[in-house]
């Protein structure tokens, strides 16, 4: 088994986070998004995608899209539950896990991959005009994950979960793509700071 | 137990797809989008994010995000096994689901929203440049996915997945979206006109 790995971008990082929580080591294999190796040929057969990262297991067989490779260590390695427990749990899980990808990490690699000088030659065309559509979506929804997390100790109930790896990673992303979670939304930030202190965090 | 719907709404039908192939009734309540009845306050009250559709559990507890929701009734009636049998089957299915959201999916819901005059107080504001940077992208993954379906009869393999639900309803959101699957794709028209002739597509 190989995790073909990016380093520290978003979607590497949260198959990262989520081994550590397992407790699992799996052999990295780096792809150096800086020199554009992704887009190589040999990369290419691996994801035709151009995506990191890829899971190649010991048959050949290559999963991608970060959540399905956790969901298959989840399989394999139960404990602890990050996907959730029974069948309502499990789906409150994967509902926040979804919210933050179309609501937060989503929109949040739209604005840095429109807007950041570094991304012109990955991301062709830019479109400023959409970075710009996307920032008050963004704080929108930072605004209702405050409320949410009022009452709550982490965000999809009272235990860690993939939807925390997803939020903490995609509040981490904001850096780069020039966006700040305002100083009011004091349950964010204990919740972020609470998250970004756990061993995994380094990951 | 209740599903919010909202009629022929790309993520609506979906789930209304899966429960079909499923061979499961739920009660449906109507949200009529074209009234913006998803913007009401009754409906924020159930989804603040004010999408359809939401699921209310007989606890009242609310599942939004249709891969959520599907999940959920997978764990309640898993025959016949839409997300996949086994871990690496379930990875499988998971990335391919995956990669038609993000690759077709979503990109045609985004021209569909900052290009189409019906959409004008609905996306706001509409961006046509993001409209245009999309197009390319839907062709290039449909290409791809033509050459996936070559040697398969389905998208994840050799039985029908919840990946052909998203896939099938994805190419029929391109017709609104103004894009048509180009005639030399010959596998992708085989296999849509396939899925599409069993009884779910109806739903």
């Amino acid at each position: 088994m190989k995790l073909y790995d990016g380093g520290r971008a978003p979607n590497p990082r949260r198959v990262k986070v989520f081994l550590a929580e397992k407790g699992i080591t799996v052999p990295v294999e780096p792809v150096d998004l800086g020199k554009l190796a992704h887009k190589s040929p040999a990369y290419t057969a691996i994801n035709p995608l151009q995506r990191v990262p890829a899971l190649q297991l010991d048959d050949g067989t290559i999963i991608t899209e970060s959540i399905a490779i956790c969901r298959y260590f989840e399989r394999l390695h139960p404990e602890p539950p990050l996907f959730g427990t029974d069948a309502k749990d499990m789906a409150l899980v994967e509902m926040w896990e979804r919210r933050l990808e179309f609501h937060l990490l989503g929109p949040v690699s739209h604005i840095f991959r429109n807007s950041h000088p570094a991304m012109k030659d990955m991301e062709v065309p830019q479109v400023p005009a959409w970075a710009a559509a996307n920032r008050p979506r963004v704080m929108d929804f930072l605004a209702l994950l405050d409320g949410e997390l009022k009452d709550r100790r982490y965000i999809a109930g009272d235990r860690y979960t993939v939807a925390d790896i997803t939020g903490m990673i995609a509040v981490d992303f904001m850096k780069p793509a020039k966006l700040a979670v305002p100083e009011t939304l004091g349950n964010l930030k204990r919740w972020h700071a609470e998250v970004s202190s756990r061993p995994s965090a380094q990951a």
